[in-house]
């Protein structure tokens, strides 16, 4: 396979692609049916189902210029992952809907492969691509779809309750900082993405870049904290503060930020932590720091320190990206 | 609504556009939980869960002169419908990823929405689309996950057994004929895609557009297949010659087609029909027509009237895709 890996797209064909691709996921199945029929058919324990999907896209999501193939396949992976844990599930399958470039070459494709399974068997293990779909575009897109299991209820981001402890897993702020980094020193003349010099970085630098590219959300301290008696749940992946303002919306109530967290931690997106809730008598899971609280339904939905929240709290890919910046 | 359907995407931001989707699907679901929390919930009677993606790209997928927003919603759900349909299984939900350009306007997102699921309503009576993702991007792309549940085994391409009756369900080489239509007839001076005059063709093309841009394939008798004994379906998406190479290889058997059903019908793309293959002593499930026989492996996957197929047997999204024809 070494051989072929500049050959492109557009000469294979979507046949010999898709062999590429299946062999580099072989083995990994845990599925009844897995990839290779019309559809995936996997055994569901506890008769419920949990299903998300999360899309990447060449320009507003990431910059081939930054990320590798191995990378986006991770981020793919990982940022799917962590909508099924913040469920309290554990993850069991992912679908990969690829649509290429005919110049992208097999040596890219082969690696997209291997950061998806990597990401899959170090964040949730037993979790494997179970199916697929390869189609042609102008733009290089990755939609995944996450499936996973629950041992028990569901964890909503409705079910927070005033006097609840708020609690977050995983980092907060560090793929902001690494988005940061890039925007700030890798773009050449005209503005346009360049390769990361990455002896050029600091230690922190270096840190805040592979949680920008190749995130490592906290998956299995979703079903933890489920099994913990979490109220409520949900995916950081817009920013602290707007995904907090969601869930006390859902939850009809007011979250109060009271660490000093900074406000690239309150408000950078892409972290992929765990926010959630906890009645005050439990012990928080392993994992899990306290934030804040949750109140009574006041004015305003978020609080930072007793104060409402103003500015952007978060990212809205519609409204900020813009698509000459890179 | 109405008075805002020029307003863009870009405009809107992805709070608004979510909530006019929300709005349209409101009602729908039947999930445990459906669209607004990180993740959809589904109820799996039988313990299985049969899982299919599939996507749709402007430019080698569709055009947007061709299309309207509900052509495109509507195929979207029924090209995914039908994989699960093709495993024997009844679909029960949707997830839609939508990748949309900033310049969308939320009236052809609106007419989108409605196009998924009306296309549910009438094709799969009881599924709804359950979860999905925004996102921005240069290229409109559709990338729907289709959730289906199982009574039975389910049906695989591999089953096929010498001696089995071939059969299909649906439609053969009427979206292909469509196809032609649109690129025949239906482009300006620089052969770019011009908007479609329905009162310049006559009841055959009408009904061959449709086939194109609104397929029915026929869900229902997935299922049915399944209960009257099929032992190997699939679904006919890149043309009957092509597909029935694939179940054929996959089931160690050659595949003779006997009925005389034209070039078209032998070799277009996109109708969706189901071809399947049921023991000889069993009666067809009504909707299901006899095609051919399956044989004892010989030197050819397929055979045409007991003769080896040649030519290009179907579509290859990479290797037929002519980015500048459109």
């Amino acid at each position: 396979m070494t051989g072929t890996r500049g050959t492109t797209v557009g000469e294979l064909g979507e046949r010999a692609l898709l062999a590429r691709i299946l062999e580099v996921l072989e083995g990994s199945s845990t599925a009844e049916v897995g990839p290779g029929d019309d559809a995936a058919v996997l055994i569901v324990p506890g008769g419920r189902v949990v299903l998300s999907t999360d899309t990447l896209v060449h320009g507003p999501d990431f910059r081939l210029a930054w990320s590798s193939g191995f990378d986006l396949g991770w981020k793919a992976a990982a940022v799917n992952l962590a909508d099924i844990a913040a469920m309290g599930a554990r993850p069991t399958a992912l679908l990969l809907a690829l649509a290429l470039p005919d110049a992208t070459t097999a040596g890219f494709v082969d690696d997209l492969a291997a950061g998806l399974r990597a990401a899959c068997d170090e964040l949730a293990p037993g979790c494997a691509i179970e199916g697929g779909d390869l189609t042609a575009s102008d733009t290089l897109t990755l939609a995944v779809t996450a499936v996973g299991v629950l041992e028990g209820e569901p964890v909503l981001r409705s079910g927070a309750r005033p006097g609840d402890i708020v609690a977050v897993a995983g980092e907060l702020g560090a793929a902001a900082r690494g988005l940061d980094v890039l925007f700030r020193r890798f773009r050449g003349d005209t503005g346009a993405p360049a390769p990361v010099d990455a002896a050029s970085l600091s230690a922190d630098e270096v840190a805040d870049l592979a949680a920008q590219l190749r995130p490592r959300p906290p998956i299995a301290l979703g079903a933890r904290a489920a099994e913990g008696g979490a109220t409520a749940m949900m995916d950081v992946s817009d920013g602290l503060l707007l995904d907090a303002t969601r869930m006390a919306d859902a939850s009809g109530l007011t979250i109060d930020v009271t660490a000093a967290l900074g406000d690239v931690a309150l408000r950078g997106g892409e972290d992929h932590a765990l926010l959630a809730c906890f009645p005050p008598y439990v012990m928080l899971p392993a994992g899990f720091r306290e934030i804040g609280r949750a109140l009574p339904r006041g004015g305003a939905a978020v609080l930072v320190a007793g104060r409402p929240a103003t500015g952007a709290l978060g990212w809205d890919p519609h409204r900020d990206w813009d698509a000459g910046r890179g």
